[in-house]
């Protein structure tokens, strides 16, 4: 059986690896056709100085060339998308629809355009002239970046067409993907997509490259290398902590995106005034692509009382009645198992599922888990276990106090919720409360479950650690994911013809927002 | 002899470590009187603990308190000057006139009130409203931030008065300060008048604290602590490292300052043209204040020819004439001396210096060495080599195709320069040479020596690793020193009268700079 080839250069070539992998139909269980080869060492360092003689080649261009690969890459998804669709269901055994056609690829068409926008506009390198001393800055490329795809979005975080990818490339960067073994297939194709646009749009030989895996010391290497800028990471919590640990040893910014549990604590008033509603949101919210979301909602905290067994009760019902999803893999599914079985062993009991579904496809009963705030508060750190799939835990707390005290214990997280009754009982809660969850979440929700992150300006798809790295950069939203592949670079003292255009007194397009001696405009320094 | 106290929650305390050490004033090697105390964990325990408790109770406080704050320390600063001048030069050595009395004081003073500006701005937040979606964002604090001064700067880097400490505070952080052995009294006394200060404008007990040394092992616990928000460090290499290396693994982001060279390549029309000015300008920027600057220019890079053994003749000489200056300690001392050893190890020869000049003080005399070109690309980690002091070493390039050998060669650095003439002889040269300096500094100077670093919005003291730990970052200027020390948090669906105010609808202050739909606005939300 021939093995794929990686993108080295602007070349599909053969790999040098001997190893290969096959992708796992996950709902069938049966290996698909395709295989693909682990890349050795020797070929994962041409690449990088394939990308680094890239980026020297474009690290003076205007942001405009960026933008028309970008939008030309999304062109061509587009014209693609019933050949994407059909090989990502295939391998991923999430829903053509509305999942993969509906949301997700057009979402990923959308995050690069938007992108491509920043990129043309330039306003999100931040131009900063102080007059008086004459010295200017702007943010610039950092230099290659490796990006590493996770399971759950075969386009949306694709090492080759994701937000890392779009972002990297939108600050001048070229991409090293490194495609994740579950989907080798999408990222095959995609990365055909984007080496055409490239093509198309005179990208220089090494700016956009597809790896589909290494070995874990390999991993290391090339995330710490002297040549790289930076990477994205987004999957499992101890291999981003590998690599992480690499990176950092390195003196590499690792923007990882690892683990979260994103509690809602749902304050009485709102089960008293909307109970059922409340409900309906927060199984749509957990069961929704079989839960396999970062955003996920696996904590929930009310308060003891009736309406909050109510809640325990209909959730339950409707967890039973509910179809099981399909897990994007067995290692997906036996992570699942374990998280489960770490939360019961630290004292959390089940309520419904927990249970084999299906022996025919990847899945696992949806469950809930349930414990008291107490019991909760002696083993907060092992009841954070994150079971990522169709299962929450319900923490049922004495009283807002015992809220707080569990708020306090959290983790860093992506999100955090608040639900609220709208008339005003829960606002004292509220404001003692969101506080505490405040500093431990990166978006903070109100009366909203947290799956679903929009693409806007706005958005933090980020927080403190163990979620990510730094809590201080996003990865969803434009223009501030672009800066976590940005340098800084100040000009002191540097004559007028030498410096980028964004720096000198003419605005470049008459549209770019510049800092100038404090304040923020799209004129021409005076 | 009674030992100092350590200032915890806002009391001055004993402390209750037995350990204690003294400093030495430079000028004598004789030791000092005050005698400062080494804190145990529990000490640094409680005080984390403090500095969280300070957190919770500022959160949400509005940046006018910590502008009061800063605004009144800077006052006592002003007013005391004298007092603090005086011990600095006897803890340091370092001249009165200019520096510590016209440059660094008032540049201290400046940059507290810079920061108090920025704080009751509130422009630095990045306020971010999506009206669309109705998702809000803006940077908040990351928590207790952890600084750690460096031994060459006792005003403008204190852990208690610095650019770190200003602009964590700016961000509303309290600040744990970790005062340098080398000026422990300086450190005293300005922990002394941010007490005060602290005190007068209502700030909570755990918002500055004071401790002057840690073992190294509490070091690490320090800066990984979950409670920590943040650390800023500024110092040795090898100390820099084992910090970061343990922040890292806890998930907390260490600013660090570590080494540079400064690399200046002086290209062949300058010396033509202005020989004598070149020279003159080098000269005061590598020996004031013996070369003690992160900005010293270290590496010099020449073209082979006439004109160059004219530059480093010219050099040595002003070298030999010039007075010695006092450095601050004998470890800086003894470092100094065995990098310069390495260097000669690694093929450098000594032009003039390189030996004792005052066996009374701390110094060593004023050192010229150089090398080949081709000799340094043999060695060029070694002759990299930081030489903290009044040092720098010449390397004599070939050609051009060797001077952008030797640039890619290079180390992330915090700044690097190219001198050229002004008619425009070293155009072509400054075309090639100037994109691969720029990918290794944080600031790119033109015709300009690097030391002299300007508090300005547009000032990058940043630059890649192994200058710092981050190239996205700088220490020196506002608003952007202020984001090291802030996370980003994003609010989703939240109710209005939740919001902080920056993210309602009405402007807070009519004049703070929001990103409204993409659009950087002084406006209400329309």
């Amino acid at each position: 059986m021939s093995v794929q080839p990686v993108l080295i250069s602007g070349q599909w070539l053969p790999s040098a690896g001997q190893e290969t992998f096959q992708a796992v139909d996950p709902s069938t269980k049966q290996p698909l056709a395709l295989r693909f080869p682990i890349s050795p060492w020797a070929e994962i360092e041409a690449v990088i100085r394939h990308a680094s003689e890239a980026a020297a080649i474009v690290r003076s261009w205007p942001g405009e060339r960026f933008a028309s690969f970008l939008e030309d890459y999304a062109c061509r998804i587009e014209t693609h998308a019933a050949d994407l669709i059909a090989i990502a269901h295939r391998e991923t055994g999430l829903p053509v629809e509305p999942r993969l056609k509906t949301a997700e690829l057009p979402r990923t068409v959308n995050q690069l355009r938007q992108a491509a926008a920043c990129a043309r506009d330039g306003s999100w390198a931040t131009a900063t002239i102080d007059t008086k001393s004459n010295i200017r800055a702007q943010f610039g490329p950092i230099g290659p970046v490796v990006v590493f795809g996770p399971n759950n979005f075969p386009y949306a975080y694709n090492g080759i067409a994701g937000g890392d990818f779009a972002s990297a490339v939108a600050a001048g960067n070229p991409v090293i993907a490194k495609g994740h073994s579950s989907h080798p297939g999408t990222t095959l194709r995609l990365a055909q997509l984007c080496h055409e646009a490239a093509q198309a749009t005179g990208m220089p030989a090494g700016f956009v490259q597809l790896i589909y895996r290494t070995s874990h010391a390999d991993g290391y290497k090339l995330v710490s290398h002297p040549l790289i800028g930076a990477s994205g990471y987004t999957g499992a919590r101890s291999t981003g902590l590998s690599l992480k640990d690499a990176a950092d040893k390195g003196g590499k910014p690792f923007y990882c995106e690892l683990s979260s549990v994103n509690p809602v604590f749902v304050l009485p008033g709102a089960l008293q005034e909307r109970l059922p509603a409340v409900v309906d949101e927060f199984v749509g919210s957990c069961l929704m692509g079989a839960g396999q979301f970062c955003t996920n909602p696996g904590l929930v905290v009310v308060s003891e009382g009736a309406s909050s067994e109510q809640f325990i009760s209909a959730v339950a019902a409707r967890f039973d009645a509910a179809p099981v999803g399909t897990m994007l893999s067995g290692g997906v599914e036996s992570n699942f198992r374990a998280g489960l079985v770490a939360l019961q062993q630290a004292g959390a009991t089940v309520v419904c599922g927990n249970k084999p579904a299906d022996h025919h496809r990847y899945c696992y009963a949806n469950t809930l888990l349930r414990v008291s705030g107490e019991d909760y508060l002696k083993k907060p750190h092992g009841l954070q276990s994150e079971a990522f799939g169709n299962a929450s835990l319900v923490v049922v707390a004495r009283d807002l106090a015992q809220m707080i005290a569990i708020a306090k214990t959290l983790e860093g997280n992506l999100t955090g919720g608040l639900y609220t009754d709208t008339q005003g009982s829960d606002d004292a809660a509220y404001h003692d409360l969101a506080p505490w969850i405040r500093e431990k979440v990166g978006r903070l929700l109100n009366d909203k479950m947290p799956t679903g992150v929009a693409v806007v300006s706005s958005m933090n798809h980020g927080g403190p650690f163990p979620a990510t790295g730094h809590p201080g950069f996003t990865a969803v939203g434009f223009p501030g994911s672009i800066h976590r592949f940005a340098m800084l670079q100040s000009y002191d003292n540097v004559r007028v013809h030498r410096l980028p255009p964004a720096l000198r007194d003419k605005n470049p397009t008459g549209k770019q927002w510049r800092l100038i001696d404090g304040n923020w405009s799209q004129a021409d320094v005076p």
